[in-house]
């Protein structure tokens, strides 16, 4: 049994899990994730903060929404790239990142010290999330743009195992580990990309009992059918499809008949 | 005689003014204002925050350059429009206004504080700047931006008696007033409006000259050769034009020989 | 009986209307009207060119569809001002904005050539229109712009007797004129300004009704009550709205029935 | 003795070289390129299209003055990245990129035609030249989008051998080759990557001694000694460096005194 690194302590027979979410991700006219919805199933919310989506009006109210519900605001930074969605890769000097990145994190901490919370952590999004997983030097940039931007060491959001989380540890930065229940995971416990077939676990039944088996039995089957051990505080509900919401709603009811406690990390 | 408004208490016999320009308006590739010179030269720094001009790494740059020289931060806040420089007018509504204002003192925070210092005040650039001295919605807007960003009120650098003044005052925020040396003044103690002739002064002697009856005498001529009487704390330059960082230096200069103590408001 | 001014010929006893709709208003991952389903409805597609939505893959896909169903491509023009959906008017120098509105028609013209057919006509979108029907400068600049663009002289698609209207025909361009069934008309026969209570009519069945007076009887009533004579050759059905293809399914399906013919006016 | 492939038919004889150059790289309020001095000296002109530079009002202008003064308009296509200048790789779906170069031409395509010209010619800019000399598929995106803008096919400019001309030769493009007077080339005859020591000649002699063996002998000398045979029609000058615009003189003087006519390929 291949065994995912998990950066949090035991919890002993405890069962607690995070519930993320990308939210915000509009942009002026245009609307994508059902925000409010949303804010009522998860405890992590990963506030777009305008450089893939999210503009300034959209993330005062999602800091507002997530503030009055108890949810956890984190930074869901990006490349900037309104017209890509943050999803192709860029070839960003390092010092461009980091500086980009903690614009982004200042940005938003407006937004959430006006609702009366805090920017409590970092998720990056998209083609920076999938690059800096193996990316080190990227990686790094994205570290240094985190320490820059807060006065405490504020927790990264990502992959166990990624190159983000090595370079945030060496930056003095607590790691917070995530699984994906709609996502098929290799015999490695590295996920399947995209565009492979089977990559995306579509069938909402077979994403509810992932999502349990995750947070209940910390483990998942690989796409070739082996058990592999997932040891994550955190678990990662897409929002930007039609029926999102619902399904995550499905996932957090099921994890409370299960004995999971929901709770952020942050 | 007519009198502009200002709201700074009275500082006695001792003369001492603010020097404040733009900076860090420059854009990725692009460059415009010669921010080394004029940071040896101000009191205050207005830092562009990436809407007008001022790309992430500009910001922070010019930021640590302000913290080590004692160079007070201010956030230069526009409108969203590179394209034009943020010197088109646009009726954005209140509500989008204030959060693209705090959205930009949020992000300029980040590097003034990883600088060790802090952003001390707001001033808005072109076209807001123009708006907001007529207009009471925007300005109200802006003053509502201002609040919603900072923790603890920061003053606002604008003309006397403009609506962003006021604006500024009934939300509960410090206001500073400044003179521009470079720019005619009509009878009433307003700007003449760019495109009359004579608007912009711009033999450098005459600058000069202006700088220090502004500063020292507390008066200026007025286009019609009227003496008006000039109490501001603060005094504009230019610094995006050829010749600008020298003709700064000059007014600097000029200052000290005139016994008038070069001082940041904030 | 008020009238509104119409520039294009009788047509004799023959019932015919043109139903135009704004397409291709997402950007990137963004979606916004049902470019499908008004292709099937529609004569004439105002394409958006990118200013305020509108990227280039959506702009390609659209003309294709287009160019495929025999609906005529219109480039819609814009300012500059993605964040604000082109609806925040500005004040952009008039050279500059005869420039942009000429960049955009070059860009759309490509998709429209490399689909088989070409850029028919010009509608100004959301602020730029609104500017446009009081703004001589803005309206003469817009004019310009379509001139700067085409070749031939391409038709200006808005409101009768508005500014841009008279703009286009000094600069010799053909305007076309155009009605909308879901707006309230004063008793001037202009457009009751948004934010008026009632100035939008929202009940669908009314404005069928509307549409069915517009181009089968030539009239429609003011909000009070007026009957009004509206000679035009254009209908705007508006497709960014839930439900909005289905009303526009319905119209063109009266239409129809009451023996109006839809046809593309350019 | 290495050799350099060139697509063009050999001239006998006769010297003759074009010299091409970027311009219009300003955007907005920010300027870049001495774009006057440099269409008196330059035979072709790469003008931006306004994804990493280039506002239309600055197309406009230099499609004027290109073609008052007979200087050839070449489309310069870039990555949509104005806060990177284009300089930083991007990896942009094969579709979504073709269609970004076709809107980049036809919109320069209305100033060009407006000033009575022609776009003539396409060339990449910055990180998508870069990457189009060895990745197959953007380099096939890059094809495809000059095909799609043009109705007769449009040549493109780049290094000799590079995937991008293979791709358009197989797309039914022409393709013309150049070569850097102020870049050290490999005993390969590719450029040696900026970054490496010496990557770029930045004596003004040497530079001008190497345009001129470029394009009277067609020979250079490699990094490493070599005399490496370089059979280009065109020769890159850069722009926007101070100074630029003076050197380029200096080579325009000396391949006239050498006997070598600039004349432009398209």
């Amino acid at each position: 049994m291949t065994t995912m690194e998990t950066s949090t302590a035991a919890r002993g027979a405890d069962l607690v899990i995070d519930l993320n979410a990308d939210l915000g991700e509009g942009f002026g006219r245009w609307r994508l994730t059902d925000d409010d919805a949303l804010l009522s199933i998860v405890s992590s919310a990963n506030v777009a903060c305008g450089f893939h989506g999210g503009d300034p009006s959209t993330m005062r109210r999602v800091c507002e929404l997530a503030a009055e519900r108890g949810v956890a605001i984190g930074a869901q930074v990006s490349y900037r790239d309104l017209a890509g969605f943050g999803r192709r890769a860029m070839d960003v000097p390092p010092r461009e990142l980091a500086d980009e990145i903690a614009y982004q994190i200042g940005a938003l901490e407006v937004f959430a010290r006006a609702a009366g919370s805090r920017v409590r952590y970092v998720k990056p999004h998209g083609a920076l999330y999938n690059r800096a997983v193996h990316d080190e030097e990227q990686a790094a940039a994205v570290a240094e743009g985190v320490r820059l931007a807060a006065a405490e060491p504020l927790p990264v959001l990502g992959l166990p195992g990624s190159r983000l989380h090595h370079a945030a540890r060496a930056a003095g930065l607590p790691v917070v580990t995530e699984a994906f229940a709609d996502r098929a995971y290799t015999a490695a416990a590295t996920l399947v990309p995209r565009g492979t077939p089977g990559a995306v676990v579509s069938d909402p039944d077979t994403v509810v009992s992932r999502a349990l088996a995750i947070a209940r039995d910390r483990a998942v089957d690989s796409i070739e059918g082996d058990r592999l051990s997932v040891k994550v505080r955190s678990l990662c509900l897409h929002g930007d499809t039609p029926g999102a919401a619902a399904l995550a709603r499905r996932v957090r009811d099921e994890l409370a008949t299960a004995g999971v406690r929901v709770e952020a990390f942050a």
